[in-house]
């Protein structure tokens, strides 16, 4: 069906990509029929979404505005405000950077392999995929079950709005609104009949959509990270079986098992007996690779292929020489595709924190008013644990780049690089200083995305929590 | 008696092993007797104990509940509560994850050695085990301590527990409580008499199980890193006889020594004369490694076997490169160790850090009301400092892992690395480079075991102390 | 017109060292006619402004202390000659460190170019140049729009100083001052009449003269880096072709594409068919370095020059060889520079962040009594935005070096060092060893000037606003 | 007169090492008569002064615990009991663990020089000395100075202690006190007469011993920092005639002015002029090292001294080796003393700081009672500039050796290394990575001394001000 342009990260992202496009992002390319006709049609409706989403999100700015004499609905309204407006921050960041994605997703199109190492390569591309895809399908499975939860919560309760008696400012009287997710205005009566009808088939809409547009994003960068942290593995395991081709090679130092033997046979030391052994066995250790395995039949064939003993050693060179391009160039373009996920998500991660930090700031100032379990403390705490997923989806990913990046350098040190020609040494040293600083997405240089990021927005949220209780 | 398969880590730590037997640890291996008979009898047994842990903690938590309207015996059981959590973690974090302390105990089984090194690393070895055994002997000393202190402070003062008067709620009331060393609700009635002694043996075999718990695998894992130190300061030790040796190989350059003496011959420039010495002096200074003996019998042995001089420098080079080999090897292994032992203890550290970080924070809202010095005070104490001791034993072990790893890069720079072999030199530039980031535990990747964490800690109750003193 | 010695650095910030002159700067050098009584001249109006400068300062200060009673006067007040105390400490701390200054600048007076890198550095050369002159012009025009605004900002709203009743402490009565920029004691009546003409002349010369003695001199010190920092993208962009060009040397090697044409002819394995694609494709992966042209005409000439074929090896080891000497050479020389730079200005930095810090703090203070948008709140708005734009433009050009610097390294690592000769992998080594740490601008050893800075500063304010707002 | 043994760093302090003996350290050794006779008397002198210590000690003691009603009485007797706190500590430190001072006295007592460099090491030697000289004359001065500011402002104002009246609490009365300089408690009358000349003589002896005591322990502390600085200059100004050394030597590669001539007469190709002047331009830059001269003569000589090329060469390169040699060992010498440094004043350095902060903490209290010019602020002031002056100086030297140590490397990057042999690259490679990490004194693992350490504590104490002040 899709057998047009469906290589490198766009196929391994498809489904993500469909979602994309259905929710109304401006993903205009990766069509089967690019024509103008189509084209102009996809325009149209990725259009349409965003007058929606925008017209909406100004009745909610506009409810706001005008229930701001009171603190607590004030505080309410710029909470929701607020969390939405990530999802417009997200929807039109695409829009106006989308030639940034498309670089971007086009980066890993014409990805090479080497015939040595394509089956791990090959592995760890179908597991990347796999993550990817379950990923995917959780998020929006999350997405889903919030979407109708915060419906559902909606139709529990009474459906009133606390407000000042205007004649006494000492009395509450309450006020009937009607029984939507969001606080909104609407230039008709939304309170029953067809007014209430069409208010709510908008917000549910609405609602969904937002929901989304917020989540595919997040969702686009953890992949990308995903994808990255499989290349980098698959860097890291096939180090070992590199060096030891390496090793093999080195013709000058005969094979280390041997080396002892010819010792022990000249001279008749005490080394030969038990000792000897014990030399011997730090040799022959062999440490656990068993996932990985190389492609032996291609490998036995260029080595058994030519006779003359010359002729083996250089193509066993050549061999080593394009294995160790393959790793390096396959290094610098993980580095590559990580600067451009840099440069494509930096701003947005911006402000999806700073909108965050002020958002759960209000939020923790809301939690101080729970006394019992209720309607009101489902709300904040939905609203809490949300905004803190989202935030821990991508920092938990981007922590695992800054691991997996910077255990490259244990990996090159574990081969037995000891063995290896003079140059398999060289490159393990450039590589090793290369690596002593992990790879990591920094939110427009400001920031690192990591688990102590995390931390400490979550420390942040208790100080702020314990100061507001206090002050209460 | 255990000659069945005591070796590696579990020798070495076959008293700890033991006692954690007997106090009930899920630690069904590394018997005699495997048979499906005894096993399932000690089954039972760890059973049985955890059990009795568990209905006494429920029992502690219902005398929580009961006393919770009052803020400070809420504040006192919490304290309670909290710091025997530790012990039930500890009890059933071992029993989840027994197979990678089997894992990691069985690191150790297989590391060879190397016949120049055997008598540095028996050394080694044997410092590690009497270390370990005099800190296993030390902690249970001091856990038998705390337990039979606790007992005896229970019987000192009146044993009287102030209510509010249900009648008139600012007047006080004593009511009379059970002589016992733990807040506990029991089904009987524990004031006296029967039930009062059924309630003391209880309460006395839990308290000491439930110290000793958390106390040997805290221990354990302060073993493990120093045994993972000793090792560090072996690898560091052979460092220096490991160039001298390469440096002695190094035929194409003549013995240093050798050098100005040539000059002076050929040349009688001033050089010969007062200045030579000075130089001939920089060769010549010894530097102070008393402490490491060769095992000169098998060199020498090797040296002088063969008469050729080729072959003799043949069996050299093997010699040195094996012994190349062996470091890195074991080098691997204590870095692939210590990631076990991170691996292993990570998530159990991160509990002890979050429960322990409350309690402390508990117990300085207690200290405030410290005024004089009484049973109180000496509660108060007692749980503090005996909290503070167990986070800094495994904070001190963990700074100095990390010490003794980050000095692996000065012995590699302190040895005569400029006399040795281009293959030594590379040797050295590799193992620096690595040798750049500390080896150290992580708590699950949010903090770092080291002394810098301890005083961190600290750093938080004094300020928490001070505000909590201020309010009051 | 200035033919005499505009080379280097004196050149290049021409427009900027002519403005200096003109404002009174004491920057005596850099003229056509350096006879002494030129000279002479120049330091009279040097010394003329400064004393302008100091005396209108003080009496701004006498004004301070004549208005110290009240609190927000004293505030008002304080911020002013702090604000103002920049525009002195820079004016004379030029003044007394100019043989600085002139060392500075004289460093790039004799940097030598290399005859294949020429084209690529005179093409950095221009574009550095473009960008300082346009960053003059863009700082210019702001300095002299904030002017305008100020002056225009006294016209609006009445000219009152609210000041206590002597006779009744509660009241407040108006006084009327005269429309000045600054509020000043001067000898004579100011409020209206010739003494308020002469006041307001002396004032309008006095701020402009103040604000571009501020401006100038940050402007400079940025346009350094901004100079610094395109140097170090010429160094950037010429280590690929550099590689490249070692890499065509190395006659010991084959050229890849050939190396497997070769196993292919000779064995006729698998490899030859798909699989060998592969390899051969990662071999031709060529990068996108579209914006760096050699100076193809000179290499070309060097290469068909000689015929023989040992001639020709030679003369390109030599271009080589005098590449990475230039490379080398001119890295050392950008970071003396640096050294220089932070050499010149690291004090007035210091002093810069401190009295900021100060005046920040007050701000926070002042602009917790806004509550409408008036006169008040503009000016109290103006100061803090001039202030934090102050410290964002050296923040910001501060940052840029230390990221241009750390990248040098993936730039070492991103070209096709292991097809380089060993002399060229030492080369890389060495580089990413000393480029691990990045190049930095420290004030006085205190901070180093980068975004992180500015986003200390940022959340201190902020903290600070929020403090002080809770407690009124 | 000292001709027995003085040589090394004794020679060097010789100075101080008379004061500290004649202020009664426990400076047993270094003198010419060590018969059993006079060492006994040494002893005795030791031990008298350090119980004459104690004793005046505990009469503070036993004053601050007589006057501990009064909050304000407590704080002034608590910070002199604190402030007299750090000299004992320091001489009874030295006291016990003086077996570490002889011992790192003794590190430079065998230093070997190196022909070729031997002029530059004495000229720094000389700096080293010369700056340890002025630094003890002017703490010295210091010292003295502060003793006799001490003495006089206790004949300033009234000698009156303000205590409550024991009948009225709301009242105070005034007691007279004796005009000492520190309140202690004495056995006899010391109001006047007799008992009075007695306490006086008592305190300034006291005074000046203690205030001597704390100083003379920093200056040696210092000392030692500033002849390692000048021990790293030395090394970093040898690196450039060695590596120009190196790079004579390298017969393999022509020098490098003639590379080009050659290239020139064969091709003829424009890159011989203008642009061919560049290329020698990139060779020939002199580097400023002015103030480095080689010991040309015996260089000359061994150069000059043998005819045959090939023995010249092989001279040359023992000469080349020998400095490696002697710059490894030396630098290896310096850690090994900096080392010792922080193993012999580690413990020191964090009592020095835990009562330093607990001094300046109090002292922050006292100052936010300040409210005019008296007696009380000049003590307060005293005593805050005093005690900040001690931390700022060793803060201040250990600054230095981090930034002398750490720019170690950029002088192993700023020489011509890409001349050097393969030889000297290597060394300068593993050079540069052993001094990515720079050498700092920590105080016992808690912190380093750095000027980092001043700023933070300067923070802590203008934090606690501010909150002091906003609480009075």
């Amino acid at each position: 069906m899709y057998k047009f342009r469906l290589h490198g990260l766009v196929a391994d992202l498809w489904p993500l990509i469909r979602i994309m496009q259905m929710t109304g992002f401006f993903l205009l390319d990766y069509h089967e029929d690019m024509s103008f006709g189509w084209t102009s049609i996809r325009t149209g409706y990725a259009s349409t979404v965003s007058c929606f989403m925008v017209i909406q999100y100004l009745l909610l700015f506009i409810n706001l505005m005008k229930q701001a004499e009171d603190v607590n609905d004030l505080t309410a309204n710029t909470i929701t405000v607020l969390f939405f407006l990530h999802s417009l921050i997200k929807f039109f960041y695409f829009a106006i950077r989308r030639a940034k994605f498309y670089r971007t997703l086009a980066t890993w199109n014409n990805a090479n392999s080497h015939p040595l190492f394509s089956e791990n390569q090959s592995r760890h591309h179908a597991t990347a995929v796999g993550s990817m895809r379950r990923l995917v399908m959780n998020v929006g499975i999350g997405t889903i079950v919030s979407g109708f939860a915060w419906t559902a919560i909606t139709f529990i309760g009474d459906s009133v709005h606390e407000i000042r008696d205007p004649d006494n400012f000492n009395e509450t009287i309450f006020e009937e609104v009607p029984r939507l997710m969001l606080r909104s205005w609407y230039p008709w009566n939304a309170l029953s009949g067809g007014g209430y009808v069409v208010s709510f088939i908008i917000q549910i809409l609405w609602l969904f959509l937002a929901l989304s547009h917020a989540m595919m994003m997040d969702t686009m960068f953890c992949c990308w990270l995903i994808y990255t942290c499989e290349q980098l593995i698959h860097l890291k395991e096939i180090m070992k079986p590199l060096m030891e081709l390496s090793a093999s090679l080195d013709t000058v130092v005969p094979h280390s098992a041997d080396l002892f033997r010819a010792v022990s046979a000249t001279t008749n030391a005490p080394i030969t007996s038990g000792d000897g052994e014990g030399i011997r066995a730090i040799y022959s250790n062999q440490h656990d690779f068993s996932n990985f395995r190389l492609n032996t039949g291609t490998l036995a064939n260029v080595n058994s292929g030519s006779v003359g003993p010359n002729g083996l050693t250089k193509k066993q060179e050549l061999l080593v020489r394009s294995a160790i391009k393959y790793w390096v160039e396959r290094h610098k373009h993980v580095v590559r595709f990580v600067s451009n996920i840099g440069d494509t998500y930096g701003s947005a991660l911006l402000l999806h924190m700073l909108t965050s930090t002020v958002a759960l700031t209000l939020l923790a100032y809301q939690a101080t008013k729970i006394d019992t379990v209720n309607v009101y403390a489902c709300t904040v705490l939905g609203y809490l644990v949300y905004s803190l997923a989202q935030v821990f989806l991508f920092c938990f990913f981007g922590n695992r780049l800054i691991e997996e990046s910077s255990s490259v350098m244990e990996a090159a040190y574990s081969c037995q690089w000891y063995d290896g020609s003079e140059e398999a040494k060289t490159f393990i040293q450039i590589v090793c200083q290369q690596c002593q600083k992990a790879m990591s997405i920094s939110g427009a240089k400001f920031f690192t995305v990591s688990l102590d990021l995390f931390a400490s927005v979550l420390g942040a949220i208790v100080t702020y929590f314990m100061v507001l209780v206090q002050l209460n």
